[in-house]
């Protein structure tokens, strides 16, 4: 049985702050101090990990630095920003795992308190976001596509060979072709979609229903970039996406169930590259057709 | 052997006009009443039709109104608008039909004179435009396309079941499968891409292969409505749709060859639905990554 397991901290900072590109490293950084099977997780380059860090947040806004060589993020010592660690997990004992970051920390950032809001445990099962029809998906922090989450799983093996190239508009198919795979990867077997045999084939095959199952009613999108880190020879690491959000009409109803778990996950552990530092965060809701959709 | 004949006119209105939400009205009027070949062309409701009326341009703006119930469009009498007419044919002879468009017509919208500025007859084997790895496609008018240009050739016969529902971004699959069923049609058979037995599932595998081999790089979109006509009942058509520009990395040279002709054909004739009254006309260039995108 696997759980998602949120939790919620409230980070203040002591002074005067000035705040990496991506400010999810702070909490990255203590994660990975503090270690246990949480900070492991954190390090661990594994596809698929399921494990989601959030940026900080102001006031709802993730603080993320878009211009590269633009001014840098700064906080006033004593704001409250908040961030959330989301992790599915089929071992309880991660809870006392997640509490227990409440402390003060040194980082290289500077001096910040962490201390837990709130905790949520669902079951993977339960998790669910009632869809209707229409609904919204707002990409809130910048969400990075590769064209190789829809290859034929065939041709598998010559995937290294292809550039790893991001496209900059949501497709249904490489969102959902995705989706499905980090479900699969991060819950027990019994509780993948399809079922328990369920292979990359059941994701290409959604994404590919997906792109005719799905249409846009209405958009606001941009592309992006970020500056993600350095790479080992301390040159800048940017990454190439998109923000903004879509409504779509979904066509299919009995669809409708499997994207309506998918993105229930996708609200914790994003979507796309780097989500384990935060990017491809989304908040998804039913649409109204009758509300203004120019927010 | 077929020709792109491509007719550009000045229409100059003798007193203040108001002019249809989609101003090709006009001159699909005076089309229509002239009849001839090209006449029966544009009545004609055959799908992949090689010809598009382009709407009037005043001063490079093409004349379209995107406010359903907004205020009309109007033009002072005397102004000089341009308009584009476009054809694909194997017959020479074509040419004097559009040249002998030229004269005064009284319309629906009012009194227009129609004098030639200029005219292109270009072999369909020679058109290209030269593209290189980057380059940027202008949706210069609201670009409509359906899922349904990705359905396989196996389930074609169960396309009328589907909906006809709208996609709002330009994924590259939809332009380039609808673009290659387009050249096919209305080239003759020897001039064919790939060769003269090309069938509907070239079209989807090179659909297929664009998703993979086309990348955004950067793009300003957004979704647009436009009044098309009315239907039988008096009631409005409006169609959904997409205008903007997008800047693509093609990862393949061998596709950029079939990218180079496909899209020199769309610069005349169109892409996706209702080309024939002036949606879909794109422009297209070589993009240098020395300039600035932002224009």
């Amino acid at each position: 049985m696997s759980y998602l397991i949120s939790c919620r901290y409230t980070v203040v900072p002591f002074s005067d702050v000035v705040l990496p590109p991506l400010s999810s490293k702070v909490v990255k950084f203590v994660v990975d101090v503090r270690g246990g099977r949480v900070g492991e997780l954190s390090r661990s380059s594994m596809p698929f990990k399921p494990l989601s860090i959030s940026p900080l947040f102001l006031g709802g806004s993730p603080l993320i630095s878009f211009r590269v060589g633009g001014p840098p993020l700064s906080v006033r010592g004593g704001t409250p920003l908040t961030t959330y660690l989301s992790v599915v997990f089929s071992d309880y004992g991660l809870v006392d795992e997640l509490t227990s970051l409440e402390g003060v920390y040194d980082t290289p950032y500077g001096r910040f308190r962490f201390n837990v809001d709130s905790l949520e445990v669902v079951d993977v099962r339960a998790l669910g976001l009632g869809l209707t029809k229409f609904f919204r998906v707002d990409f809130i922090t910048p969400t990075v596509l590769t064209s190789k989450y829809m290859l034929p799983p065939t041709l598998k093996s010559r995937s290294r060979s292809l550039p790893e190239k991001h496209r900059l508009v949501p497709q249904p198919s490489l969102i959902f072709s995705y989706l499905l795979r980090l479900w699969n990867s991060v819950v027990s077997p019994g509780e993948r979609i399809p079922n328990t045999c369920a292979s990359d084939w059941e994701a290409y095959k959604l994404g590919r229903l997906s792109d005719i199952a799905l249409v846009e009613v209405s958009y606001r999108l941009r592309p992006v970039s970020v500056v993600i880190g350095r790479d080992v020879k301390g040159r800048l690491r940017i990454a190439k996406g998109f923000k903004g959000w879509v409504t779509y009409e979904c066509l299919s109803s009995k669809l409708l169930q499997v994207y309506d778990k998918l993105l229930a996950l996708a609200t914790y552990l994003g979507i796309g590259r780097s989500r384990g530092i935060g990017l491809g965060l989304v908040r998804v809701k039913t649409y109204n057709t009758k509300t203004n959709d120019s927010s």
